[in-house]
């Protein structure tokens, strides 16, 4: 299971999330070690938004607690929505390419979860993939061909229905294969200017999803980042949450619901 | 250009071919420090055959000559059958799943040369590889999508035949998409037994490839080991030479002659 | 706390203990990150002896479970005695520098524990270093320096009288300074004819060392590497152990037993 | 032999000076690939000024070329004082912990050129460092070693002083052991205000040391970042040049020079 963390509000140094929290992302990779939870050592990635249109990126296959670059840059960069991500790989490759969060022109993309039987499904995925995007297949993970196939449906222009024809496209793929593992998908992705998270799973088991207002900024993430968890809202399964500056707001994926009653 | 080489012979340690020859392939990558030739430092990597049926594999990113690893590794083990081979990218990531050589069950494969308009083609090239193989596509570049290709193309059972299939194919594709840049090829495969290279461009410019038989030993690779290449044999463009035991024969790669001619 | 283990006995390849035993190196590390123990993720080693004087060594930073080259040269090497060992820092960086086993001719050696407050001691602790042996100071581990000074102690010679002055040294600058924390030291060091392994605390806390005699073989180390921990031998601290050929012999650490008694 | 560039002026997107410049640092470590010139692929290292006091630090021991953090980071960080460096080893180890430049508080230091017998030295030079520093030691390179001293001379009350003294000493520690090869000194520090940098050598070859005022800013560096060397100031051999805001003043280190003639 990986972890992630998205922030949106006035620009901060990233340490002041990543490092400075009572349970952050690196706390809980860090917590890991001393035996509680899941070990995320498997590729460290961030992305944030500054003046220019794209994000930047920094992707490291180092443990996170480890890497004095991921320090040193988290002190001194400053952003107003920023990703970040501890990935536990569920099978491909350890390398950058493989490590969240995804870009595609001014677009970030990060997701925990899984798709059921996907080293059988990979071939077909990667086919539907049109020639055009095929460039920015750099890796080989599940998360990056459903980024690329939410792009190819239209993200840009509709990013909800994108993600329920996207998601319907897969489930209709693994019910043909005859897959009985589900597909998980707490993702998040954003445009520089508004996030949108979703919580999804074909079986009971969505991976969780947290969202807490404070007073200048918005927090949405797998895991609450203090250890008072009742006060922040679990975002409820089959549903999408959109986050615009101090806004907050949910909705069902009607669609997907539907398939998966 | 990437450079290689391949031992067939009396099993030695790897260091006396990869370390202790005065032009071997770390000399050379280290040469490329004084500025003779060019740079080989986007990855390094060894196979080689013992007694077990698959080779032993080792890819690493840093340069070979920096490797503390390599060098200790190059000391330890033995063997009568190994490729290496040092990178530099004709533009994929560096990481060590575009590190050569590839592996497929008991065979090997490495490669320097580079299909032309390689970005444009690679779409349709990776929906060429069949399903039962797809899961063999680790990384991004096209030495390894010519290597699944080979195998699809029967390599195990007819590997003259395999090599021509599969480049005429390329060279289809290329001329339907008006690719004026050339297929340069010089490329070496074994299944453990047989040493089997090939040295083919569409154009006027194969990447070089030498060979030399010693008293105990073949040596085969991009560049002779000793400052006296009269004493190695340049193989002739557009053929193909199989290295068994201590015979090392030619012949030529007539239908792809054919359709370049 | 690092984990590692020492093997002697018919030649194996290595993944028959890395990776093949229920409760392995490799899976006590994956087992972490099923939650159930501490996660050494901070850099792996390996070093082996077969035909050639001083031992074949392989140092790597990326977690021990998601290493390709690691997986390859665990079913290719093949040794009679050989060492493995997950680190998990104590405060030094992740750096191959600073990954056990650490070498010295035809020596190699491993360590779990630390010397408390080694950051206020380090400067002292590197000035006992003499000339002749300073440049084997790699990293900047306690790990090292500990090597280093029981080599300057006539560890070649007198293992045992070396291993209590070096250890006696440490306790007495640890007083001078008035450091509370223990001086904790589960080590094991061999010269490719016997392995030695010692336990030592200076509080009642001494590191784990488990040791289990097979039919054609004895295996040492932080944990047991079954499930069956009745079957294996814990050795008491404050002791020394021996392993030569099939014999097995401990004996306690006399003089340093005194100082902390 | 390193490369190195230090920038004060206006604050810009560090790509503008690392990537986009005809002859930038990167263009100087790529166009090595193309044979012209020395490789420098054994570590990068950034180091800038921000709001924060003390700098920003980035350092890899990838190839600059090919490592895409470096292209973002580049893309994103904005600054009015920065060191760049490209490393290439003179015998230490590939790692982060010996990449330039180094930080002690709010200063930056980095380096070319090389102590002669450093092997033969480091053990005395060590030594030398007081105890309040020696936690700074992160690894083994001379470049670290002479910053340390420099620091220990007083670098933060009279950098032109502690700077004489630190290389005096060498010198004199050189002159006992009988070495031979000189002391090669062309290096750059700041304290995030102005930047001095030294060109000096015991001998007749001091490293190059360029600088040249734009409109807005000012550049010095081991090399011109364009191909129009003649409208750069080589600083002389001996001297010492200091930039505070757009002005620019050189000195001759007249203890040394006195020491050397």
């Amino acid at each position: 299971m990986c972890r992630w963390m998205a922030y949106q509000g006035d620009p901060v140094y990233l340490e002041s999330l990543l490092f400075k929290q009572e349970h952050s992302l690196i706390h809980q990779s860090l917590s890991a070690r001393k035996s509680e939870v899941t070990v995320n050592a498997d590729g460290f990635g961030l992305g944030w938004y500054d003046e220019r249109e794209e994000p930047g990126l920094y992707h490291e296959v180092l443990p996170a607690w480890s890497d004095s670059n991921l320090k040193s840059l988290a002190r001194h960069i400053k952003s107003g929505l920023f990703f970040a991500h501890v990935r536990s790989s569920t099978g491909t490759e350890t390398n950058r390419s493989n490590c969240h969060p995804f870009s595609y022109k001014n677009w970030l993309f990060m997701h925990n979860g899984q798709i059921g039987g996907y080293e059988s499904l990979r071939w077909q995925l990667d086919r539907l993939i049109p020639e055009h995007l095929y460039n920015h297949r750099h890796g080989a993970t599940d998360s990056e061909v459903i980024f690329l196939l939410m792009i190819a449906n239209g993200l840009e222009q509709k990013p909800e229905q994108a993600i329920e024809t996207t998601l319907a496209q897969i489930l209709d793929m693994m019910k043909q294969k005859k897959i009985q593992d589900p597909l998980r998908f707490t993702a998040v992705f954003s445009d520089g200017e508004e996030i949108t998270a979703i919580r999804f799973s074909s079986d009971e088991h969505a991976p969780s999803l947290y969202c807490k207002q404070f007073e200048k900024h918005i927090v949405i993430g797998s895991e609450p980042l203090d250890h008072s968890s009742d006060s922040w809202t679990q975002v409820p399964a089959g549903h999408i949450a959109k986050i615009k500056g101090q806004e907050y707001q949910i909705q069902p994926l009607t669609e997907l619901l539907k398939m998966t009653a």
